[in-house]
């Protein structure tokens, strides 16, 4: 009667966020990017970035970098090999759970 | 020098949480579904579905029909239409960002 079990707890809670799999989507592309660009990227405010890549860099998904490009300081944004491996699990857990929606079973 | 824009404000945060992505990804092959079934089919807790439940009919995603089988209480939830479109908005927007993710560009 029930159908086989959705199994969401698989999703990657600390990617999942709009925030942060906008982050992960676009560092993916990129392996590293200026904190601005990023906040250009995802239309967001620099406290709810902040935010959402202190959660990434806890995780040991990203590594944040700070220096000085002259007397300008500069944050970039790094994806660590950890990050990119979450990432890609992230998506097959994705991928499967929209393909038994969309496709056949 | 940035990329272009990953929208992440198109995703529709009422179906984006893991539960209530679960749900309607269930609901959407199944149409309709007893609380129970649902409970099971997402291995979450009685509280934590009727929470997530809640939100999705109040954004019209879909119906809680109340009724009696015998003397047995039984709650059924149907997919609205307009949560069927949601939900297909909302693989249209996924598709594209992880398309924009993995694929070229």
């Amino acid at each position: 009667m029930a159908k086989a079990p959705l199994d969401i707890g698989r999703i990657d809670d600390v990617i999942h966020g709009r925030v942060r799999l906008g982050i992960m989507a676009y560092l993916t592309s990129t392996e590293s990017a200026e904190f601005n660009e990023l906040k250009a990227a995802l239309d967001t405010t620099q406290g709810n970035l902040s935010i959402h890549l202190t959660k990434l860099e806890e995780a040991g998904y990203v590594e944040i970098v700070k220096s000085f490009l002259g007397r300008k300081p500069n944050t970039r944004v790094h994806l660590t090999k950890a990050g990119r491996k979450a990432f890609a699990q992230y998506l097959k857990v994705i991928a499967e759970l929209l393909d038994k929606t969309t496709g056949g079973e």
